[in-house]
């Protein structure tokens, strides 16, 4: 069976955990519609939603609470690490080899029966958050802030990252904004956790994979260029100058257009833009919101393109107080929930997922003795190095 | 477009780096057949093939070769986490954890250039028998030893191993077996690999994603657990009654048939199959050689199943010294030349890979309070935990 390139309208798994009609631009999490979720839900519930295809009873919703709580904390081996994954890398490597290396400080080790994968699921998605905290406070020369057993999920992690309790309207935000990135089908990365998940390796290695994916600026990186695109502007009187620069030049605009939502609004970004209004108005400097209005506008007009999740969460995740290179790491802390919950999907019902692929090289070549061999040049072709 | 699970005859990707006739058993990188090259060539010279569709004159293999000793070595934050690691954690979650920590010292660093990834690819080849044997020896309470700069790469492995410098036979066996595991066209870790390097997410990401796949008992273990089950038989004359006995009770056997060659020989393992009888005399033990003979001659009339390069490699790779537990890890580490080579061609014509689901979830759900809501029980549903 031929395909497109990118696997394109390919189904490549069946998935209870969520959907998407792009013509309609509707996301639901296990048949919820995201608005409802995003209205009513915190991100605690939706973990436990898109693990058990309901939403929790108070009873369960007090578990889940006080498991994840009790799962904030590192293992030593992996706080040890930080300084110098400070010092020395990138957030989203750092997060690829902390969380790669918390493996072995599993308190489930080997065991892969569903229990154990659903206690390390709930491990993982309470741990980024410390992970990439800790690593924020040490790159600044800042003491660690320990988490706070009485802060929800994000708020904490908040809480972890400027040593301040934010206030019920940022946590409200944020808090959505991690419901709203929690899952989106089969995206790279989650697509990547399943194929890792298929060949029966660990929890860790497929979250470990899913953030190699997540790292790609194809893929996770759209909400901090959105944001630095932001910036670049500056003002909302520049907005139209520079976006009829960047189409001019022929260069994509960031946190605009989407695979799958094609003539419609990206459910998610109708969310985003209402919390950036009130953030901003909140915060007195309604500027970057003003400058992604006339941005959407503008393109809107000059391309047809409507903005997805990426393009709002750049504002909203900077009017929290996030450093703009930690917004990736947000993104896998949320997708953290949906990547999980993916993985135990896949084991539950599994087969390796191992594609075909199309030869196009040269045939039948015959094997010389080193010294009978064309070079580079003499071959046509260029060298690699 | 619908597909069955697994993507299954789904063609994810067009490569001009190896091709497989399932029909024929044939196998050729780049156009050479597999038994030309296991005969004649090298690992190195077959890191250049894969690389650059060519196999090297001799300036291009002396060059590389140079490249690939100065390589070896590790960056001291590596090393330093090898004594824990080897004390904490299995040999494939040691080899994804510091693969993906040495990152941050790659010279290249954020350079992504097609350039820098062909020199990024070769250091991490380089690279992994050494943190492999550094592993190793740390967990054997062994002074670590120094690459051997005199020693070509896969003696050179066994050497960073054993302490000693193989003999001319074991070097050959060791360095074929390399040239065999080296690409498979799109199995689950080079796919995985691919969709990782799909986002424009760095080498090192899509590598270590690449040994996270590979770690799953359904892609890596094959040759480890081949060779646990010929010690389980123990002598040759308990195949009939092993092998009998394990398909009464319904169990699958190691190392037997393969998704890609049905019911043709896996050329790899027809090649192997002269090393393991070599070795074993060599040795003056072919015990290992003469088990795996009655064990093939059994599973083929009992089923037809032909075996594959990861039931001779068990033998070979036991003969050659080597612990079970790092079987998978050398094909991570020969694999590594033909991740790095699909990595390199995903970049240079990339669309990034995301396929659909599929949904099969409940609908339309109404969001209610939760004390409203259904328990587990009440919903017919079994608690996830």
């Amino acid at each position: 069976m031929a395909s497109g390139k990118g696997l394109e309208e390919v189904v490549a798994a069946q998935t209870a955990i969520s959907d998407i009609d792009g013509k309609l631009g509707k996301l639901w999490y296990a048949g919820y519609s995201i608005d409802a979720l995003a209205e009513n839900s915190t991100f605690e519930e939706i973990t436990h939603l898109l693990h058990n295809g309901r939403l929790p009873t108070q009873d369960e919703l007090d578990d889940l609470t006080e498991q994840m709580v009790n799962d904030r904390e590192t293992a030593d081996f992996v706080s040890d690490l930080m300084p110098t994954l400070a010092e020395q890398t990138s957030p989203m490597s750092m997060l690829r080899t902390s969380v790669s290396a918390a493996s072995a400080y599993d308190p489930d080790g080997w065991d892969q029966s569903p229990e154990a994968n659903y206690r390390k699921a709930i491990r993982l998605i309470s741990l980024i958050p410390t992970l990439i905290a800790y690593y924020d406070r040490h790159r600044n020369g800042l003491p660690i802030v320990e988490p706070n057993p009485k802060l929800p999920h994000a708020a904490n992690f908040l809480s972890m990252l400027s040593g301040e309790e934010p206030s019920q309207e940022m946590a409200e935000a944020f808090d959505t904004t991690f419901i709203l990135y929690a899952d989106h089908t089969m995206n790279a990365s989650t697509f990547t956790a399943r194929v890792v998940a298929s060949t029966l390796a660990d929890m860790h290695s497929a979250v470990t994979a899913a953030i190699s994916a997540l790292k790609g600026p194809l893929h996770g990186g759209a909400n901090e260029l959105s944001m630095r695109m932001l910036q670049d502007i500056g003002d909302a009187s520049r907005a139209r100058e520079y976006v009829q620069d960047l189409f001019a030049r022929k260069e994509k605009i960031m946190g605009f257009g989407h695979r799958v939502y094609r003539h419609v609004d990206d459910p998610r970004a109708s969310i985003l833009r209402r919390f950036s209004r009130e953030l901003g108005e909140a915060a007195g400097d309604t500027r970057w919101y003003d400058i992604s209005e006339a941005v959407v506008q503008i393109v809107l007009e000059e391309k047809g393109l409507r903005p997805n999740v990426d393009f709002y969460a750049g504002s909203v995740l900077y009017y929290l107080g996030l450093p703009i290179d930690l917004f990736t790491p947000m993104f896998a802390a949320a997708r953290a929930a949906g990547w999980t919950a993916h993985i135990r999907e896949q084991y539950a019902d599994n087969r390796i997922i191992r594609p075909e692929s199309e030869y196009i090289g040269p045939r039948d070549q015959r094997w010389l003795p080193i010294a009978e061999r064309a070079s580079a040049e003499a071959a046509g072709q260029e060298a690699a190095s």
